[in-house]
């Protein structure tokens, strides 16, 4: 489906980053549901560049919503939001593209799209679009949230520098909520803006870790196979540029456990099932246990870099060496959380309008 | 959708593992591809329960074609496979299930299922039904073979013991093929078979790390957005039972890099554009780019253990102690990796499909 | 999705005239719902050739299901239902089908599969197919009767005939259920078999109008776009055999009259919100408004009769005159009402589920 | 899917009567395909009300593409098309509608919607929607005829008055393609307007019959189950508002034919097969043989009239009698041809493109 995401609930992405607009069409969210414009735009804030260790491009983020919301509720219709482009050029495009940036999208673009594609900025495959990614989640995101649902990520890891693992996870939901740098441990955030401006100041760039819990979603939804609420989660989850990796509960760590550590002991706590660990992430045969579902992604370093880079001209097929120019950020781990939270939440809800019905979100039920 | 996955190559998988049969209906292969049955029945035999390292179960694994292929060639519908199951005993359910066992899906299919789910062994979350998987991506992977196209999996990592990398990618397909347990280092398999049978020894069992690659695939395959290469891998393979997580090309391991070492520097060999490194994994920005596809997953130890467990009675919510009796397997990362092949297969068949069209595996175009 | 129709609930159909076996996997039926082998049963008796009208081939349609079923009741996994075919003949293909039939799918089917479709019988185009239509549609039938859903269709006219029209509706859809030629009036019944057989009798066929009503379906299903009610069911319906036209309530009728007249007054009856007419044969925008769904379905004559007809070898592309023997049906109007009552039952299970969760059909409610 | 249509070139729809914007985003369209804005801007005239017997109101249709077209050319990725609302009064909602029009969808969406359905108009129900399915539609049609695919739609009948059949194909179309009032036969178009404005001057509305043809379609496009061309062709159209019924080719004449009459003589023309006839209107089992695709629609009698009519006020379950004011189409008939034939090519373009890759329309291929 290509642009288009989900099943009961889903979304669908447009624009390019020097179009007239990017924006998403949320479509399948209960009627009755409150849009707090608030919210949306608070995420929105969290998404654009910020300070020193982001590039200094101004991006206003003024989003309109333009169908699907009436006196402030859902209609239960789609939902369409729109976020102007500020830095339409239309001379940009004059000199296209002719040299692939390493790790980037360029050739893979020509490929596919015959020299066809928009070249200006980073084009449909620009991180941009997921400002509508953001705008869209956050309408999820708050709907989900007054029904018990809460979902947050942090800067697990960046530049090589660790923050503290979850803890007390609806108190660690609520610290992160309007931080610009999400980490639980500010001494460790302080450790990765320090090398993250040290790669910046060397021309170079750094990667990360984000990790997302998401508390309260109730057992028994999802699917053994094939829409597992891990394989939903991580089929949205690589369309966030950057991420090449995502793993669940322990992860990769489980791989190396003996099954008596890695199984999850079963108890009864106020009269529900819980498990002592949650080594399986919240979630077990693909579908949610009712415990919280943590992933964690792996967020590559920022593609574009000062550097001198050997590349090739596709154009005329000839190796040369790329030296980028512009503003660019050298991090965008603290940045892409928001659109982890914003994508986890897009999916969670259409995993429960399918087990439920299209009023569960408005807690409206037949 | 459920129990069916694709848009032009689709699969749906069926049956429990007590049941009469399972089986997998594969839709939208082109017409006129071969389907060699040596080739299914091979792949199935790689995924059977092995000597002394798997359960002592017999599964043979014979399947018939039921429909969809004449004369030894697809006819372009529906291929429907069954694989009977040998130990059905009717009897069986007469006990039902009440106690979950942790780390399995017990308890979440009781959430989904109200209590109807079949619980005869793992009924539907059964890793039998990889079975069908395995069938299914058999006649993917002998057609994708035909048109250049080749992909491999090997224990990367087992019980704390790291097979080496792949090196001469088609060569090292080659190698693993037909291997019961599939490392690129003898001596590295021989210490993970004594890790798992001292784990076995124990009463308790291991995990892995799974790494699969494609060779072959064209540039200019899959979408920016949602149905990245990755995120359509990733949807798939997280149904495969066991996976708590997937990696591309670096992986996790990229979020520590730095950009100038994580991009990979572009040349022209041959007069085709190649990449110098491959942390990209073969997919930049949800595009294959040409170079191989590599992805690791991580594969959780069994869930069944014979050491004592916490647990609940779930249908009468009491605290109890399991103790799991019977035939279990202490590993299964090395049956697992043909599953990972097949599933593969599967996955880029519907891309390719989607791209060039209905033809494209039977290399007839319009 | 090729052989695959529905979100929720969804059926996957395969299978040849000529194969092994032909079937349905139905994926997506709530879990604890009754599986009545019985009614089954019976309606795939009713698509059986019965008697003068149709071949004298015996087709026995003995089913049996392999999976999803468990002490008589759905588990809420996928249903498997095989039915063998009793006609195989090994060396049928031998002499390969090369003249096109007029008005069958043998030179479409060329045009798509290149030669390689299975050309035994109709193959994967065969109205046999549509038992395991039947089958599937039995189990959703006779779920939705529990919820109080009724489904019945009757042969409205044949071969110029009419049958009176739907008058009390429940007790209509009751006097249908196990007539092996679903007329209201019988002796507009007996018109219409006379009328076949003397088709027949000059190797001729005839064809017919197919009129269904759903009772019981409760107002606020399905969407203004696309999936309305009208476009979910006629894209089902246009996959039967035959099946050329639909219209629903007045249908082709409603577009010469006067809104005036067309329009369906709006009344309260017992509390309820219900219509004087049913013109809008019970969807509005899409969507139920409570009153009966009913709709029509144009029949063509059975396009294989026994008078000589132009057509072309196309694979020698020479014009030829056809001439057809062997036992064909000079009618399948009779035969293709509880294909289509279980069509209907398909798609409303499908819309209903999408609607009101996964569970309702069962009646367990979050 | 909702609002969302098709799987490989797919559209989606929001927007609102009295909202800011209503559009459409079309995905999948090759890159490199020109993109002709007075193409579109012509057919959006051809929807607009026209003269006496349309509604009085302005709609200028002024549109702009903000993503997806570089230079007049598709990119590749999403077009999102916007269409301002010019009649947005804000304070129209704040009487929000009691009482159900008849054969509207008022009380059906509030069933659905739970009164948050935005009432201002036809809301996302109004017909006005059809203009964004226009827009992207023309797209799609431009794009079809640089491939030698015409398509044309003609008002068959309307108000008891019909129109000449089609004759020269190609030549009809291109008669047809700027009428404002498209008939063949310009004193039928009389006779036609004649009645609409009788039926207007009594405070009533008429309806009609569409019938479209689409020529130039390659033989072997679409699926014997469950994406046949007329299923998805149907699924599409009844989403047009007022469409109560579809058929192909002979359509329900057919049902009163014998099969020597019905079926289509094969023959070769120019060293290619072609039908004598076409009652099977370009399509046998679900599959194109080449021959024109024709289909014809019901078109319902415009619902809103000022007669006044018996209805209920569903806010406070009191029947009541309804009087409309405002300004209405008496017919809109002749505006939906533009819609069916932009609706036609979408579907087409998913299906070619299904077939033959992404590609196809844009004459580029692997």
């Amino acid at each position: 489906m290509k642009n288009t995401f989900g099943y009961s609930v889903a979304v669908t992405l447009f624009g390019e980053s020097h179009g007239e607009y990017i924006g998403a069409v949320i479509d399948g969210i209960a009627p009755g549901v409150d849009v707090d414009t608030e919210y949306i735009k608070n995420m929105l804030t969290l998404r654009r560049p910020q300070g020193t260790i982001s590039t200094p491009r101004q991006e206003k983020d003024e989003f309109k919503i333009v169908s699907g919301v009436m006196c402030g509720k859902t209609t239960g219709t789609p939902i369409t939001i729109l976020i102007p482009n500020e830095n339409v050029k239309s001379g940009d495009y004059s000199e296209m593209r002719k040299v692939a940036r390493p790790s980037h999208a360029d050739y893979t673009a020509e490929c596919k799209y015959h020299g066809y594609q928009d070249t200006r900025g980073g084009g449909h495959f620009s991180g941009r679009i997921t400002a509508a990614l953001v705008a869209a989640g956050a309408v999820c995101k708050c709907a989900l949230e007054k029904r018990g649902i809460f979902i947050g990520t942090h800067v697990k890891r960046c530049a090589g520098v660790s923050d503290r693992d979850f803890c007390d996870l609806q108190s660690d939901i609520n610290t992160l909520k309007d931080k610009t740098f999400a980490v639980l441990d500010e001494s460790a955030g302080e450790k990765m803006r320090e090398a993250i401006l040290k790669a910046a100041g060397e021309g170079d760039s750094v990667g990360g870790v984000l990790e997302t819990v998401a508390v309260g979603v109730p057992a028994g939804v999802g699917e053994p196979w094939f829409d597992t609420v891990e394989g939903m989660l991580s089929h949205m989850m690589f369309s966030v540029p950057a991420v090449k990796g995502i793993e669940f509960g322990a992860g990769f760590a489980i791989s190396d456990m003996r099954g008596a550590v890695a199984n999850d002991p079963i108890r009864l706590e106020d009269g529900k099932v819980i498990t002592a660990t949650n080594n399986s992430g919240g979630i077990n045969g693909g579908i949610t246990n009712g415990m919280p579902i943590i992933f964690r992604t792996a967020i590559k370093p920022t593609p574009t870099i000062f550097k001198p880079q050997d590349s090739v001209n596709y154009k005329e097929m000839k190796e040369t060496v790329l030296e980028a120019k512009g503003r660019h950020d050298p991090a965008i781990v603290h940045r892409a959380r928001v659109v982890q939270d914003a994508a986890c939440a897009i999916v969670l809800c259409d995993a429960l309008a399918m087990r439920y019905g299209t009023d569960w979100l408005s807690g409206e039920q037949q």
